[in-house]
């Protein structure tokens, strides 16, 4: 496989294994580059990146800035704050008027599920999902995969405990899908009120007892606690939350074996972890970070070259 | 002619009609440029352009900062709500800095009337004005006029109706004084309260009545309900508005002739134009925005032209 | 001396006045650069620089990122309104963060005194502090010290004034610190509930009649008033401020000698200095804003030498 069965990265359900497969290879490729002295390349030079925030972000919005800018991207940023959102225009409207400025490819974080998978059916360019709503966060996924194969060799066959918000989280829909994708098993483990109701249609194991989905994992993947995207009379207090879902040396060292610790940050320490957990060599957090440029750039190369065909 | 009359775009007053003659033949290059792969020239390399924008601002902004990227000026940008101005510092102090820096040119949006022309006679770079309160937008009504040309041949000779709030729009006025300089005949419609008391001095006709003024028309601009710039009291409401000023398919039907539709954008959809007419092949909505990029480029290289020599 | 003692720009009171003599002639060097046709030099197209502002900024913001720019490094830009920190998250997390991303240098304003020093114990990325609290701002001291030495030929034996608020002053203490290294005297004036309480251990005079101060010293750097930082009720009103430490030509010209006058900026005009003063020949506040890029250059280009070593 050369090249990706899709036009847009919408979200992970729409992905088959061989293109995450590829894009993995690609990344390799990028992770050499930006780790090198000069941590560009020139292929995108012809190409106009249009970044659409309408949800804050730091790490989401630096990192693919930083991977358009390492391709030799031109890129321009637009967040809702100064926009004709605000004015009444529609998201389509907005849009295309952006596209007329003859850009190619956008990158869009929208608060609303489905946002880009609308706006890829009614404009004329490749859409990049950072994120829409509680629905996915398909890069996010793709860098917390792309970093269990980098620690453990494979995804395949691997046990991944998603811990935390399950019902408002994006990344832990789009790592569902990626992990089930690549054969690896999956469980969620959260307060029941943190549970979607659908979540046995999602053929995942359910666990509310954190020390028994610890046993049985070899990577823990600790969402941060959003306080605000919930609604506070559901959810345990922090100070609740912490005591039955916060991992922290105590907890790892009992287990019978070493496993491997991620989280999508921002980190609260002394909430899902502890600060020595986030700092110890179990936890690959900013291994993540790094892998999150080379595969953004892995995605935008690769649709990059699906455009230009 | 081979340079432009001015050393500041401040407003099409000052413009002759040999400047935007040049001005439309560099964006008929540039046109061109934007829709090859490589959509760059180098020809600004050497040029710094700080873009001030004390106003919001969405299209006109990234526009602007295409133009200049693909022109390879090197950009800053300052906006209000990061600057000094809040500190009490006056406008030429503000601009005097950033141009202390090595700055060679200027492009502002600011709310008063007249702070490009206060500029341009107070600093030492090369002013554009990006809209200066409800006094002109000389680089929207340059990317009209040039659209008109690309889809009816020539201005000179038609028709051009701009309907809507004429009172506080610089879109109008701007509009108003480069048909004229070109030889279009200019009507202007809307409600009496929206029409300025000079309306007579401007050489415009007037009229109040929708359909006699589409009759009269080859196009109509129709300007958007700015909601934020009225006062309150003196306007009809958006629905009497709509039901009088407002454009749908049934009247553009009902016309003898097919009028081209334009609008500076951002559209309220239902109100000054339906989605039908905003979409329809009579609407040239979106070529307004691709041409934005393209007149954009030609006025900042033939300004920045001057101040090489 | 062909390279920096230090790593880091943390603070005027970490370096050597080798290190500031070093800086001051690679400052020629790039002061140069920036006066001719093409004002760049390729020099940086290897290294990423992360601008961190915590705090808002406009002048010192801009002129990092022209520095930055004109040394063709890669610039990515990040300000706390967009940022994590509201979500929680600690300062070296955020940092640690965007140095996974591959970022060499980090430069920082951030409103708590010694907050570049605390990050470099814990990061591996070289820190330029671009204003901490109320403690340093080394790069305005730089560029006030190099504007003397290029208005006055040396800074030894130099008479300079620091007036206005001294407490709450980070260019203060950096101007404090950079003058006395280089061999100048140093006499800070204002009114007493202005000045620090341990001002007697800093080695400088203290004068709270401002004629007797300016008929004293070579240079006189008037502080911009900053109501945003004061404790109203210490403070005299603005008036009072105005009428016994405001500058204005009748006190300049009632001097003995013709002597220097410098301003941080942003000016209140009218506050700590008269219109006419700020614009005489005698005022050098546009040659400081200017030299400050090439400050900045000249110092990110010597802390880059040293990561690439």
């Amino acid at each position: 496989m050369s090249e990706l069965s899709v036009n847009h990265l919408l979200g992970i359900k729409y992905l088959k294994a061989e293109d995450i497969q590829l894009i993995f290879e690609t990344a390799d490729h990028f992770k050499e580059v930006i780790n090198r002295p000069i941590k560009k390349v020139p292929s995108l030079r012809d190409i106009t990146i249009a970044n659409l925030f309408f949800e804050n972000s730091t790490r989401t919005k630096l990192s693919f800035e930083l991977a358009e800018k390492r391709l030799s991207a031109d890129v321009i940023n637009f967040s809702s704050g100064q926009s004709s959102v605000k004015k009444g225009e529609t998201l389509i409207d907005t849009v295309n008027n952006i596209l007329s400025m003859k850009v190619d490819m956008v990158v869009m974080r929208h608060p609303n599920p489905g946002a880009g998978i609308f706006l890829s059916k009614h404009v004329d360019a490749s859409i990049v999902n950072a994120g829409d709503g509680a629905h996915e966060h398909p890069t996010q996924a793709l860098l917390d995969s792309y970093s269990i194969r980098e620690k453990l060799g494979d995804v395949a066959g691997k046990k991944v405990v998603i811990v935390g918000d399950i019902l408002h989280s994006r990344v832990a829909l789009s790592n569902i899908f990626a992990l089930q994708l690549q054969g690896a098993e999956v469980m969620v483990c959260g307060p029941k009120t943190l549970l979607p109701k659908y979540i046995n249609e999602l053929g995942v194991k359910v666990e509310t007892n954190l020390r028994k989905a610890l046993n049985w994992c070899d990577v823990a993947n600790m969402l941060r606690v959003q306080n605000e995207r919930m609604d506070i009379s559901y959810f345990p207090s922090t100070r609740e939350y912490t005591q039955q879902f916060g991992v922290n040396m105590d907890v790892l060292n009992s287990l019978d074996k070493e496993i491997t610790i991620m989280h999508p940050g921002p980190i609260n320490r002394g909430v899902e972890i502890t600060s020595d957990v986030a700092d110890s060599n179990q936890a690959i957090i900013l291994d993540q970070v790094e892998n999150g440029v080379a595969i953004r750039m892995a995605v935008i190369y690769l649709l990059a070259s699906k455009i230009k065909q």
